[in-house]
């Protein structure tokens, strides 16, 4: 497989780590014919996050960054809200406990007590908030160049990592431009995208001039994180659901998923798109790539 | 592709339905060269999870077996336990919602009360509680040939499936011997191996001998959910993390991953496999299988 450049690598602000010791570990099996095989694997971990006192999930991840993964799932759940001061986020490595602390007790905070109340539990009501936030939402005004999106899928797919590497995981990419910005992987199923938002939060990072590139499928969850974080144009290697084109059309959001090779599908905001490149001059994608994707889930 | 042959589909208790409307919609786009195009995706709903007066959790799914899902959660989950009895589970389509009724309030409902009490929320429960039922879990011995073992993904990625068709789905099926029993699909990520369980639960099916198939990651959730439904093997086409590996050896569970065409990796209960195919035998995967399975997420 033709591997990244210098160019390609310097392009992140933050990339992948495929070497780091704490994100895989060597495990001894055998194969088909019996034979003794040594393979590597992902790791995953258990985190509880904390929103000051309360106790809000417990996410299972490969481990990195989680002081973003906690900011970015209660920022893209709407659990904190623009206005919410957050004053700490403290990890603990040996609980597995990230605590986020505001400066106020958060409007969630009261939902999930009056929720408790009610019915015991908060988990029903998340899904529920997830959506609230997005009324009358209006992503911004943004133009993407297909030669630009062509560029991010090369580059994506030339960098090395845990994906490439391993496979069984998910990949979010940050991108401004044919610039990807920030690479996060992880095991979970939406906390790569979380952990994205988490960068975003903590170094307040506009979203109006960016786009958002997944290995995922473009489920309605995605989706929502994604119009939450203010980010106008999603991209990905993979499908779509019905629910996920609904609510794109609703909140104004560019979709485009089945990226591969030259091909593409647009399925909401097509309006963003500018079709400057020749899809005949893109190369195919090579192999490797596409066997390893079929290891995701 | 090499279509099903009759034999393969009469093999099926339950076969997924791809032609079934309710599950997949017509959804009109433009492709890279700005050309309209009508692509089908699959449907993604949400559906509340009711055990008794207590809201568990809105799942995502497509929508299909709605009671065989709320049975499969709560008992994958812990929440159901072998002595409760189930004595109705109701479906409102209206509502989306599903109550699962015991004969006696459960044992999770008490703990659901008191761990609202200290922290609000039981999200962060679920996951201990799952792991608690492991305890001293001692999964049956049983044994499984590689010939069974291939015959099994050959007629399972023959099987017209949502997966096959639109991609962007999970597919789990339960197996005995070289037999696919039941295959259920969905687009979250873990209601098709609880629609399986809400099956078994449901029609009281024997799980000693039986093999559970699965198109998904073998994560540390699909490894217990797959030890709490007691079935010793679990083989699927996709990868491993750590956790899941480390956690099937602690159960006994037998788990074999990266299915494809001849190939294999066994990292745990190795000794469950008798070798009695000469993997040569084994024709290699048709193309379309692997590039769709590059779908999921």
């Amino acid at each position: 497989m033709q591997l990244a450049t210098s160019r390609d690598i310097d392009d992140y602000l933050i990339a992948p780590d495929p070497t780091a010791a704490r994100l895989q570990r060597v495990v001894s099996g055998r194969d088909q014919a019996g034979v003794p095989v040594e393979v590597q694997v992902v790791e995953e971990r258990p985190l509880t996050i904390f929103l000051n006192a309360r106790e809000i999930v417990t996410a299972m991840t490969i481990g990195d960054y989680p002081e973003y993964l906690a900011l970015g799932f209660l920022r893209n759940q709407g659990m904190l809200s623009r206005t919410d001061r957050v004053t700490g986020v403290d990890f603990d490595e040996e609980l597995e406990t990230v605590v986020v602390r505001t400066a106020q007790e958060t409007d969630h905070e009261e939902k999930l007590a009056k929720k408790t109340r009610t019915s015991g539990c908060a988990v029903g009501t998340v899904f529920g908030d997830m959506m609230e936030g997005l009324e009358g939402l209006v992503l911004p005004e943004a133009s993407l160049r297909t030669s630009e999106l062509y560029t991010l899928a090369q580059k994506i797919n030339r960098t090395p990592s845990l994906y490439l590497e391993a496979g069984a995981i998910h990949g979010t990419v940050l991108c401004q431009g044919d610039r990807p910005l920030v690479y996060m992987e992880d095991v979970g199923r939406h906390n790569a995208v979380d952990k994205v938002a988490g960068w975003m939060l903590d170094t307040g990072t506009e979203a109006a001039d960016k786009v958002l590139y997944t290995t995922g499928r473009l489920t309605s969850e995605m989706v929502i994180k994604t119009a939450h974080m203010g980010i106008p144009i999603l991209a990905s290697r993979s499908g779509f659901t019905a629910w996920g084109v609904e609510i794109a059309e609703q909140v104004g959001l560019t979709l485009i998923g089945r990226l591969r090779g030259h091909r593409f599908t647009c399925l909401s905001g097509d309006h963003r798109l500018i079709r400057d490149a020749d899809p005949a001059d893109v190369p195919q994608e090579d192999k490797k790539h596409r066997r390893k994707s079929a290891d995701k889930d």
